[in-house]
């Protein structure tokens, strides 16, 4: 028996090509890096791994995985050197790093020019305005002062957002009262939190608008789909976006491929929506495949994993046509508790109910609310597909029958 | 920045679960094994692997990949130990190891007693005419004698196989006169090879039936697909197969469903059968996913690598529904030449030509006729399906459009 061997791990160090493939370096050790690798395998793209933990979910599946830390300089140097194209799982590393990668030849996607719109809140929205896209009203919250104005201008009608480093509903505020309001201000503004404020929207739902684009320029839309949150987190997303018009379709779709090419974003984009009385609001947008795009895996030619990767490879786009009617996807989030019944046997039992439904776990640990996996189901109508996706995922995460609660 | 580290591997030595969920080991580090990999990931399931190199299709993706030997049973202890089962790339780990493995709780699917007929023609044969299913005539071939006494029962339609160890066509030999097949024969068992003969079965067409069983006794059957080989090389498979009447693919679909049932297989059993005049008879049987179920990747519900972990973890059997009206699926053989093109800018021709094409590479260096990838198409019909499929695959493999040529 020989020792331990990590696949190829051990031979791609410093080869930037596998039998005349590509190799990508992904930073970011999450569920997103996570699918790009199923993608990459069945592509023969090679992939190595900057990974915080090796316990992370993506660093459990990918060879090459290098343990670092994302803000060190030193560390996405030795990560990336030599590989084709370097692509993130999320939006936090230091830009001026990623400038001094391109300055030695490494080829970041997006670029930091780009990827400064999804990384602070203020830049995006004075750019997406700039670009007569429509934005809720908003403001930088400097002050007490700041804080004190735009409450006035707003009607009290306050979204209080961190600029910088908020994700899935963290690091947004909705004060009741102006005292309120000042008070969170003045102890963020004292902690260091940059601020910005927004009028809070009332919208009716929210909506997803996703592409992917390549330096090259080619854009590829996905249908528009509707994302329900919960607490800030999407929960449910349903592609298409149920009774949506198709004008409005079309409008959102070419507002992300407007927002794409002049943000000059590559690989995915994921634009955020409000839909209000047949209008539409730019709320988030994110630079790398999305929860939102997940459905794309099971409901559609090319998942937003392999669309991710050929985009920063600047590989021609692959087809968004949508394989089914409907689909349906429900995260599994971490209950209040982790059940007794192990998750293999919670996952067989689902299996057993739901032959169609496709189940994607993330090997993470139970945490409360912790994005563990998620269920797609395709179906003929949103309301088969939903009641298979809901009860499959509920029992996943509780080991119990939403018709036994 | 730390040491490389090799994902999960280091942590899950020893450890049975992960997260709750279950750990498969793998034994052959071939593109089967790869391609249960990237099901294995979307599951959560764990993954093990024991490869006889780090450059393998397979051992460049699977972070717990280990170096060893499958005919070595102190490998094949130390690579299994502690997981929930045990499973193939391919037919010729020895079965006295996997007994002695089963002796001491490991749970190796399928069984050694069912793997026999997988790995042993004769017994295959035997078997299966014991059970009444569809076989040609055969004889086993011990001696220049027995050679002629089938040479004449056959009237010199003889086939000439090795019983084990032969695979895509290697193995099997059509002697044309009774001299040439006795000196093949003579020269054969002189060799050790052991030998048994078959009628040479004039066959329209090859069809390909498959099924996974898990060890409960469920059987889940996919569409059956067409098969067609060059040099006894799976090159084109087209699912359904076209043409067929419902009641062929009835008697098909049952064949596979009771030969599994009764040779008590667990994953996928592929019954490779001849089509001749309204009739089948049995030519192969594999008990894996096999090349004639690739298809299932973008054309099923359920692919049939997802569909084998499932099976061999006594999982509940994934849907097997079509989803589109045809799949082709062309194998890309390494061609007689390596093109000076690397293969990254032709899988980028293929994807601006052909944006719906799905196309899978294993991570091969080339060689001549080496099953290297594999594209599929989905489509209305066969011929578009087809036309796709066959350029998309040929421009990898020499570089060049079929149309030029």
């Amino acid at each position: 028996m020989g020792s331990i061997v990590r696949g190829g791990g051990t031979t791609v160090v410093g080869v930037t090509n596998t039998y005349g493939m590509p190799v990508v370096a992904i930073v970011g050790d999450g569920q997103l890096a996570r699918m790009m690798q199923t993608e990459a395998i069945e592509l023969g793209i090679g992939t190595r791994l900057l990974a915080g933990s090796n316990e992370a979910s993506a660093a459990q599946v990918i060879a090459d995985a290098r343990l670092g830390d994302y803000t060190s300089l030193n560390d996405l140097q030795e990560a990336t050197a030599g590989t084709d194209a370097v692509t993130f799982d999320h939006e936090h590393v230091p830009n001026e790093h990623l400038q001094v990668l391109i300055d030695a030849d490494v080829n970041p996607e997006p670029r930091p020019a780009a990827l400064i719109y999804a990384q602070d809140k203020l830049e995006q929205r004075i750019r997406l305005r700039d670009l007569g896209a429509p934005v809720p009203e908003f403001a930088g919250i400097a002050s007490a002062d700041d804080a004190k104005a735009f409450w006035d201008f707003v009607d009290g009608a306050v979204c209080l957002k961190a600029t910088r480093g908020g994700y899935d509903g963290k690091g947004v505020w909705f004060p009741d009262t102006l005292d309120e309001c000042l008070e969170l201000v003045e102890e963020l503004l004292g902690r260091g939190v940059p601020l910005m404020g927004e009028r809070k929207v009332p919208f009716e739902r929210e909506l997803s608008a996703m592409v992917a684009r390549r330096r090259s320029g080619e854009v590829a839309a996905w249908q528009v789909a509707e994302s329900i949150q919960d607490g800030g987190v999407c929960r449910v997303t349903i592609a298409p976006a149920p009774g949506i018009s198709p004008e409005l379709a079309k409008r959102a779709e070419d507002l992300a491929c407007r927002i794409a090419t002049e943000l000059d974003v590559t690989g995915v984009l994921a634009v955020e929506l409000f839909e209000a009385g047949g209008e539409i609001l730019v709320n988030e947008l994110a630079m790398r495949p999305h929860n939102t795009g997940h459905w794309t895996q099971n409901g559609c030619v090319t998942s937003q994993f392999e669309q991710h990767l050929r985009a920063v490879l600047d590989w021609p786009l692959g087809s968004t046509t949508p394989t089914a009617p409907v689909t349906v996807m429900v995260n599994t989030l971490g209950g209040d508790a982790d059940p007794e019944m192990p998750m293999g046997q919670r996952v067989a039992a689902v299996m057993e109910k739901y032959p169609q439904a496709k189940i994607h776990l993330y090997g993470k640990q139970w945490r409360p609310g912790r994005k563990m996996g998620h269920v797609n189901v395709v179906a003929d109508t949103v309301e088969v597909a939903r009641a298979v996706a809901e009860d499959a995922a509920n029992y996943i995460i509780n080991a119990t029958w939403l018709d036994e609660e």
